[in-house]
């Protein structure tokens, strides 16, 4: 097995990725990204947690059934903690897919057994051995992951990988949950199961790296240099805390770098900076300057003796070429001149699959723009696409607002509103600025206690012109007694308490303020409605 | 000399840093981060590179001068080429701290002395010789970098090495210029120089690591597990490109893993998050969420699995304490009685050392902040201090401004601003948003001409009422003419024109995006005055 030069990408952003802080996506923004995913050849799409809510449960049924019937259809998988219960759930949500997976996970350190699990050892390699059977009696294709591998007793860990392998697990997936480990740690503990686990060297290893040290696209290759075969990284290197591995830095450092690894991946890299940008506008997570690989800058030069060697020779400076991964292809494409029918070619082109109504809607917004803009780039295509389509259920629909502010002056707005009853209210309130007057006026209306926790825009292209792309994060008031719905979660040091957010383009920032925070209201209460 | 149980800490982010794109930072920022840094503990200070510009030459004379007196002040270091006429430039830059350092670095790889200098491998050791020789001539300290020494021949790297040794050189630091390197490879690269470069143990071995496949954290440590007992950063691994090994990340990992290292540093971690805020606030580079150690989820949990395990034992999930990087500590502090005094101790507890006239501008603005926000937090003024404090000189000044704008209206903004002849002038404009009518107000009163490549804004703290902090980037606008100040940067295919950045902030977020637009205005006109 450890001699295919083929290492297996498993994207995990639909399930750690969205794990991060006040990074939930509804089911139409995660379809969206299941499919780009495709688009990008990734083996495997983790499309979510199934037990964990109906609404999680929806979103892997219709990744499992929509992307996982798709032509070359990468597997789709669904993780379960080592329980009936859950296994069953994930089997339902991915049985449709022409591939499904069931990945369950059981924790193997000491300090997890006892603090958290307060299971003895002895249980946990009965769950284990349990679990995998069962799921691997509903389904071919089972991944077992021993949480906190990196902290575990190395022999105790040894034994439960060999009861998971008997058990019938395909995968054995190898985490270091905290991202604590090094590189040579790392890579010693996947040689070390390799050599001592019994049947390791007929599953596949994997590796599923943590950033908090910065070390997780290392450790991952050095449990591919170890004999791992498939890695657990998310777009963008978002996940929990610091986030997971980053694709993008794996698979183009084996892409860079071949001598070394001898390796290939199924990865389309031409595709990758589109769907870092799709990851980054739905979760709402910016994504650095000097982000390897993605971020804005990874492939600029600013400093005069680099430009000057640049324009020697690219490669003084260079070791890869940004097209790719998808950079510098055109970038200012239609105008105010430009057709339905060009318009449609260049939507299909970017990777959207519209209905001709949304089109229609789409279109309409285009040609508002192209009267403000005298150039319309594809980012304010994707701008307009992601704030007309991919919104939540409009409960309350924005009908209409109005501004002024200024030094010396009380900010004021207006603002009016039609309700789910079809009811059309207005009201009018004094901020500290432009868009918190706008709030404070929709609050008058909407009256659900809130807090903002984040609030940002940026422009999507260059010029004074641009469209302006506001995300903003707000959770419940816990204080007021909206978070009264059944969520348990904590505000402790450390945790939060569960976020919606939401996104708005307009080339009137204030404007698109207002949508964003329509956008996360209306994402806020239908979840408190569907009692997720 | 590889005995020492000290990693040296060389902070590069005012020098590497600050190339990249768009980071232009003014002296008075460069001073404030460079007091800072001092206070973090590094040991050298990279300030600058001297010839560059006038202006880079007085940056790094005063931080030489200011910080570099302190008591316990950390090196200075000043960048040079191997040429006499850099390093005299670097050496007057320097000389004033009480320990100065020359850095001077060739290129040694083929394909930097073929494309970019032209020279041969003789040259190229020739004058290695002749400038570490000069340097020393000058400096007690002297650090040589071959350039691109990741991708040199390693017999001629070890030739030049052994030349720079015997001419004097005290610190020989090894770049991975293009980030080409896995950490083996760099490992194994610092292990054969000090095997075969002779005298090698008798000078301190650097590492240099750069980030664009994601590995300069672990290179970096690689390099320490083989003998490099200094390691060049930057906060935030800002720099070139995707960047420099991160400070943060590397100080982080030694201290959570003393058995594996059994070294240290001199850095105060609790002062890593504060760096972190200033550096980004000036540069106006934004950290990602998911970036490790200072990104704002790097300590958050938000699965309920996880916070489920943090509550019953934090060590589940996490392997270090906030705390000790400095989060957590007291968010609210004052409030609308708080008097004079009680202000000047926080702001001196923040790090600022104001006059007695900046204190009262920035007290005043903070009364007028009470008026409008319950709680004021230590980033809302911290916000202030920079709004206040760290502008460029005002040439033009902003007297007033009023908006108005909406769903369906023409943004309509009119302006007044003081000019440098001290004469007041009012304009008005139409846009397609507030922000872009308040900007086309200004440019019919500044006429200079500029394009806008980036604009940003974000909420300093939670709440609807929070201040907002907004970063632009602008350009002289080539193809009108105002760039015809021989600078000479050109604009290719991945090569940027020069940028200044600008800040503002304000409860009102097209208050705040005007007093950005001014500050960037007003930088990019004193350099073209100044002739930078």
């Amino acid at each position: 097995m450890d001699k295919s030069d083929v290492i297996i990408i498993f994207d995990t952003t639909l399930r750690d990725g969205e794990q991060s802080p006040g990074a939930t996506l509804n089911i139409d923004e995660k379809l969206e990204i299941a499919h780009q995913l495709a688009r990008l050849g990734v083996d495997v799409i983790e499309a979510g947690f199934p037990i964990a809510s109906p609404g999680d449960f929806e979103a892997v049924r219709r990744v499992a059934r929509e992307v996982g019937q798709l032509e070359n259809a990468p597997i789709i998988a669904g993780l379960a903690r080592a329980n009936k219960g859950d296994i069953d759930r994930a089997w339902d949500a991915v049985r449709e897919a022409k591939r499904p997976r069931i990945h369950t996970f059981l924790a193997t350190s000491d300090i997890h057994l006892t603090h958290k699990l307060k299971i003895s050892r002895e249980e946990c390699v009965k769950r284990t051995g349990e679990a995998v059977a069962h799921a691997r009696s509903l389904c071919a294709d089972v991944e077992f992951s021993p949480e906190d591998a990196g902290r575990s007793d190395p022999e105790f860990l040894y034994q439960v990988l060999e009861v998971a392998i008997k058990a019938g697990a395909t995968t054995l997936n190898i985490p270091d949950t905290t991202g604590y480990t090094l590189p040579s740690e790392f890579g010693g503990l996947i040689r070390g199961i390799r050599e001592n686990v019994p049947g390791a060297r007929d599953v596949i290893i994997s590796a599923h790296c943590h950033d908090d040290l910065g070390l997780a696209t290392a450790n991952s290759l050095a449990a591919i240099q170890n004999g791992a075969r498939q890695v657990e990284v998310t777009i963008n290197g978002i996940g929990e805390r610091a986030g997971n591995a980053s694709l993008e830095e794996i698979v183009m450092t084996l892409h860079t770098r071949p001598q070394q690894f001898s390796m290939r991946t199924h990865v389309d890299t031409t595709q990758i900076v589109r769907t870092s940008r799709l990851v980054s506008a739905y979760t709402g997570i910016a994504v650095q300057p000097n982000k390897a690989i993605v971020g804005a800058n990874a492939f600029a030069h600013e400093a005069g003796i680099h430009q000057d060697g640049m324009l020697k020779n690219p490669l003084t400076y260079e070791i890869m070429r940004p097209e790719t991964v998808g950079l510098g292809e055109s970038k200012l494409v239609l105008g105010k001149h430009s057709g339905r029918h060009a318009f449609q070619s260049k939507v299909a082109a970017l990777g959207y699959g519209l209905s001709a109504e949304d089109l229609n809607r789409v279109f309409e917004r285009f040609k508002e723009l192209c009267d403000k803009k005298k150039v319309v780039a594809d980012a304010d295509i994707e701008a307009i696409v992601n704030d007309e389509i991919y919104q939540p259920m409009e409960l309350w629909r924005l009908e209409h607002i109005q501004v002024s502010c200024g030094s010396g002056l009380r900010p004021t707005a207006s603002v009016t509103l039609r309700g789910p009853d079809g009811v059309v209210r207005e009201d009018a309130a004094i901020g500290t600025g432009p868009v918190d007057s706008v709030y404070r006026a929709i609050n008058r209306i909407v009256q659900v206690p809130n807090e903002l926790t984040e609030f940002s825009i940026k422009a999507v292209t260059e010029g004074i012109d641009a469209v302006g792309e506001v995300t903003i994060r707000i959770e419940p008031d816990a204080a007021n007694g909206a978070n009264g719905h059944g969520e348990g979660y904590l505000t402790q040091a450390g945790l939060r308490a569960r976020t919606y957010s939401g996104h708005g383009a307009d080339t009137d920032i204030i404007v698109a303020s207002a949508k964003a925070y329509m956008s996360a209201l209306n994402k806020m209460l239908t979840v408190v409605k569907a009692g997720k």
